[in-house]
């Protein structure tokens, strides 16, 4: 069945083109049949086209005030709510995901949209920075010196499989890109296709209603990965938005990497996300932190980047009735369904090979038939022992999907030994009171090491976006641990510090002008104001 | 002949420890002969200690309080002093730089680190976010979230030629990295390996004095590649600050990029710095722009970063007043004398090679005999017009010494032409008046995506040590535009923002705690305050 509105072109600097390459369809992952329209892969050619329109309208585009820029961002934000339900329903179609966390995830791409329209407004984000001129300064005169952050050009965004509205075509890594100045080639993820039509459609109205040049926003379909190579590859790119695998992320990288000219590539590749529970939380409150481990793990059929893939807790009588919570948990759940049969085949994959590692066994499994076998997420329940995750460094690592791994630990020098081991997370989550902490700290210590996100007695799914937010962590959670993802801080990804010596007032972005006709908050000889 | 203070040896875990490897000597550029003692490289397990004892003390530094890391910068600069002569006659002795530039150069780096030393005191730069929580939000509560810079862990930093104090062992690198709490490990460079040691020992005293691990600072020698490339590859280190050639920082970044474990690389390049002289500024005061170019480049035999080695203006009879005072400033100038033998081959091979383009002639070069063959720096003028510039990108590379290509365009058009083909540079400076900027806005377009400074009816040499200072632009001249290697934004290379959710009070830093009791600049909900 097709959607008569789609054409399964892309969106190159304001004209459905169609792309000219392999031609691909959507999966329906509720029965694994596909559906229509027909999308072309871009070509070469395409690619360029989008690429080059990007450069023609990045000096336009970073000249806008950033009262155009925020209308911009909201317009975008009406734009797709204008879409209407044929938006959540072609979404709906494409991933499985239920219509309500649909309808929630456009709500927060609308939110995001408006969050950075509103940094963007308020202006403060550019850090501008002004050390004024001493004239009678020995030896030599001091000049002045004035600097801000500035948009860094063309950004290339690569949807998400698992946020199909929120990190796909408009979502964060757009937004924060458009917000900061910055022209955007997005390139459309083969699992929401039609989504992504719907959504640039959308992005591309916003741009002819605020009247900006057409080339700040393109966007190509590429099952291919040579669409993403080229992407990356374009001399007229700066940098690189990507949320997905770990493989994928650090394929980009080395693409990155290996140009005449490099650029950051800023890869989100999700994480194990371990969750500690420590002796006293566990003799209080076991169960119900049993509880909140299920449902955040079974969550969107474990399609989270901050999914809680791993737990650990000390062993002994405190733990059985948590443990008993967590197997009958997964054991009642039914078979979720997983946004498209590769993730679903990759994901038993991993398990298969986790089920093989000596020492892992399985405490539960979802029971009941799957809505479609290619597609069904049974959500399984390992355990382990410590030392053999210390020992067997592919059980550190992410399974992505609902499954979850157990640590028994002999005690808590185990459990810290573990946490000492990781490779870099998103999050770590502990649950534990305050003697837990006093008790612990070394773990606390250990965990601010290799994590982003430290969440105490809660869950690591739900990521506020909020100016403290941090969503990346260290190598592999993220490619540049110093940059977030979610939250107002993801802006600070496209942009770079220029400075004016002596320039007269007339050559001076408002942002640094003498009287700060914006009104931002600014560091004058080392002091912060607004005045 | 030997200073028989020095021990040729490293610095390790607060340990002198020979490097064990193979031995060579200071050079002295005055005459082209060695000086004592011999210098042995490290070997790989020197090296290795060396990480792992950053490693050891990463958590105890890190955990200092603010006061404690200021006291240690102040001390890094008083123990700088305490050497007095003998440091300013030994980095003389091995750099032929003159001695006053040496005492100027010393102060600049005793103001690095009291610049940071306020700033770590001062303590805003953390970018501490606090978003409260909300417990009745709906649909779901909000956490209460918080999140502040902290410090990546050790870090390796490579000692520059042309500084040997101020971006060398206890340089601007050195001091940003221990002022965000984080170890460092240098590698002296070795053209000045006397000098590394002796400023190495007072880094170290003042690690004693403050009763700091004394992994806190470590230093190696290695003029061999192998010793750099074990420092980068070792699984201690999270990041890497180098100052020195193209070729040197893109091999570092290779390296970094390859690891099992990317980290990021803050690689200063330097550049060609071009100068353009608009018509207006020609006019008025085309001699005096002149000599300052002259001055400018000829500085410290043309060893800046940031030395102007190109000058762009429009042909016609106001510029010839102003090619004949650069001519007469070169052909009057004596050759200088530049730190190494092999920098002077350098510098020989890349002028013959700007030399045998077609287009371009030698107009001038310094007169006299050079104090010694092996180092003499004669400065030189070369001449090209816009057009060859645009044919032959070798062109619009540095020559790292006194050599400066004129370039005469026809025209303003040509001149933007060449500014549009230039890929990055630290800085740009332009000669213009009011009238000229507003002529000439697309050239300063232009330049504002090419470099991190642009500098107005100055000169690029003089870097300062400020808020709003950019040393650092799009690649080649860093490998990553988005930071700076001098300034105070310099210690964001070394941090990555960590979040907390829902922290009880005693797991938060004090930077996030309630009732801000080290009273700094924080955003709570959105505003700014310290309150």
């Amino acid at each position: 069945m097709s959607a008569p509105g789609l054409t399964g072109a892309c969106f190159v600097d304001g004209k459905v083109m169609q792309g000219g390459g392999a031609t691909f369809q959507a999966t329906d992952p509720s029965n694994g049949g596909t559906i229509g329209p027909a999308f072309a892969d871009a070509t070469m050619a395409v690619v360029a086209r989008a690429c080059e329109a990007a450069a023609a309208a990045e000096d336009e585009y970073a000249a806008t005030s950033k009262t155009q820029r925020a209308q911009f961002l909201r317009r975008i934000a009406s734009e797709l709510d204008g879409l209407g339900d044929e938006l959540l329903t072609r979404c709906h179609r494409e991933t499985a995901l239920p219509m309500a966390r649909i309808a929630s995830e456009r709500a927060r791409t609308k939110f995001q949209l408006e969050c950075f329209a509103n940094a963007v407004e308020e202006g403060s984000w550019v850090d501008a920075r002004i050390d004024r001129a001493d004239p009678k300064r020995q030896p030599l005169p001091k000049p002045d010196l004035r600097a801000m952050l500035a948009a860094i050009g063309p950004v290339a965004v690569f949807g998400a499989s698992n946020f199909p509205l929120a990190y796909s075509v408009a979502g964060g890594d757009t937004a924060s890109a458009l917000a900061a100045g910055c022209p955007v080639v997005v390139k459309a993820h083969p699992m929401h296709p039609g989504t992504s039509e719907l959504v640039a459609s959308a992005i591309l109205a916003a741009a002819r209603a605020c009247q900006l040049p057409l080339g700040v926003f393109s966007m190509v379909h590429g099952k291919s990965h040579e669409v993403g190579r080229a992407l990356v590859e374009s001399s007229a790119i700066n940098a690189v938005g990507f949320t997905g695998s770990q493989k994928g992320g650090a394929a980009l990288c080395r693409i990155a990497a290996a140009r005449e000219r490099p650029i950051p590539v800023f890869a989100e590749m999700g994480s194990v996300n371990p969750v500690f529970v420590l002796p006293l939380a566990m003799a209080q409150r076991g169960p119900a932190i049993a509880q909140a481990i299920v449902n955040s793990a079974l969550l969107a059929c474990g399609q989270f980047c901050t999914s809680p893939g791993m737990t650990l807790f000390c062993d002994g009588p405190d733990a059985e009735p948590f443990v008993r919570t967590l197997v009958a948990g997964v054991a009642s759940s039914a078979p979720g369904t997983l946004v498209h049969p590769d993730i679903c085949a990759n994901y038993e994959r991993a398990q298969r090979e986790i089920a093989a590692v000596p020492g892992v066994s399985l405490l539960a499994e979802s029971s009941g038939p799957a809505a479609c076998e290619a597609t069904g997420g049974r959500a399984r329940l390992f355990v382990v022992d410590a030392e053999s995750v210390l020992r067997t460094p592919s059980l550190r690592e992410e399974i992505y999907g609902p499954a979850s791994l157990l640590v028994r630990c002999k005690n808590a020098a185990a459990m810290q030994r573990v946490a000492e081991s990781m490779s870099g997370h998103l999050t770590a989550t502990v649950h534990g009171d305050d003697g837990d902490l006093r008790e612990h700290a070394g773990l606390l210590r250990a965990l601010r090491k290799c994590v982003g996100r430290i969440v105490h007695n809660g869950v690591p799914t739900g990521v506020e976006v909020c100016a403290a937010m941090q969503h990346g962590g260290p190598w592999p959670a993220s490619s540049d641990s110093r940059f977030t993802a979610v939250g107002l801080r993801a802006m600070l990804r496209w942009a770079r510090s220029v400075a004016w010596q002596d320039a007269p007032q007339a050559a001076l972005p408002p942002e640094l002008a003498d009287g700060n006709p914006l009104g931002i908050w600014r560091t004058i000889d080392g002091l912060l104001g607004r005045a």
